[in-house]
């Protein structure tokens, strides 16, 4: 029981409704990382079917239960948190599972849903669970919900100390050549300015004309990343040896100032 | 009445209990950005008294009320959001005045001391209150509150266009050279994430050997800076013309998202 753990990122390129080429692919990301040292492996969001549906028909085909996902944990010996497309009778969600290499921790399910994913998937309706491992105590959260500062809040409140991301960012207008994707720059001040470590897991690749930006990153509480961002177009996976317990320490800045307990609820109107 | 509006933030370095020496530099800084266009100027926190007090009976003998930089504003004609050590009986804050050129439109007091500012200061009892003028609607918050993205959020819930930042930054652990302030990465996201424009006037210098760190900057509502960072060590002025109805239109992603709209108050636990 340490609180070093080391965590991996899998940038990678699924293929629109070919499962098999993305479990395997997966698969084959999982293994390497592991030969890397990875106790925990993050994928991107919806890593098994793809992203870019185009009916709920097509979204309800590719969608399934964690029960892949989990064998692949088991298989390697690893915790790996990955996006999929969940089939539960007959909703379907946004959802990451959270895989023990002997089991199921929990799934996640995408409260943000972003532009036509709103035609498909239900909301999220599990709210922010946070999930207790020997090196310590992670959650996830999906894309567009890096958006939304409360759930960054949530999770450090929640206990968290790190989020795991399974991510599909898309370009965004207003960035410049050469400027870091505002989606690291969220990641960056979440976790800064929550005391959390962050490891996104995005993917690259295009389909039906919709880019993907990679640039997958850890980040420390410090908010400054510790590996990433990766590369705009290739598949790779980052790896780095991170201690938990430095996002509890990092909350507390000097003898007045304790990040989540300086919080001036009493003066917050959030409705 | 355009939601065009010139903005400057005026970067300065405060000689601590020189109120005579601020104020001249804090008129000459306004005289120059109205010379440049400047139809609103912020300026520093704290920018009349400086801000390393060591005794609450010094931070009593450095504050005053709001009337000088009503003054100011008044006599240069123009919108003006500047730091004052602010005095209201026996009780002193951290405040911000927010004056128009024809009197004051109120004060904002800092919710979220900063180390010892809590053994001279009250903590801010005046909520965040959002003020109109003739170019859009304006708040302000002061350092630390923005590491408080429960802040940035209520400023956007109460009609905020544009967030005034007067404030004193201080160096933090882990930047490595080079890299951008972690405070410019706070504003930057919470300008993204928002929809909000963000105007911050820090200070440079050093006050009885704490360093401050400037890098100044206005951020667009799509996160990315217009104007500065400015130098890290420099008086300079930061001018920009901006229009405070980006930060509305901003708030629109596409046909399903708007920023705003898409918030999961009902899964939100943010006690």
């Amino acid at each position: 029981m340490s609180s070093l753990v080391t965590v991996a990122c899998a940038q990678l390129d699924p293929v629109l409704g070919d499962r098999d080429a993305n479990l395997a692919a997966l698969d084959g990301a999982i293994a390497a990382a592991v030969e890397r040292g990875a106790d925990l492996v993050v994928a991107p969001e919806l890593c098994l079917s793809g992203y870019v549906f185009t009916s709920r028909e097509e979204a309800f085909a590719h969608s399934e239960s964690p029960d892949a996902l989990v064998e692949l944990a088991r298989a390697h010996g690893v915790y790996l948190v990955a996006g999929f497309a969940e089939r539960d009778g007959v909703r379907l969600y946004n959802s990451a599972a959270i895989c023990a290499p002997d089991g199921l921790l929990g799934v996640y399910r995408k409260l943000h849903l972003w532009g036509e994913e709103a035609l498909w998937f239900e909301p999220g309706d599990l709210g922010l669970p946070v999930f207790a491992t020997p090196f310590g105590r992670i959650a996830a959260m999906v894309c567009y919900d890096g958006w939304f500062a409360e759930l960054w809040r949530m999770a450090a409140l929640g206990g968290a100390d790190l989020v795991c991301v399974p991510t599909n960012w898309v370009p965004i207008p207003g960035q410049a050549e050469g400027q870091a994707a505002m989606a690291n720059t969220l990641c960056m001040a979440a976790a800064h300015s929550n005391g959390l470590w962050v490891a996104a897991a995005d993917r690259v690749g295009e389909e039906r004309g919709q880019p993907f930006i990679g640039q997958s990153l850890i980040v420390a509480p410090t908010g400054w990343p510790v590996a990433g961002p990766a590369s705009e177009d290739a598949v790779e996976t980052l790896v780095a040896q991170i201690d938990l317990s430095a996002a509890r320490r990092s909350r507390t800045f000097n003898t007045f100032n304790h990040l989540l307990r300086d919080r001036r609820t009493d003066a917050y109107d959030l409705r």
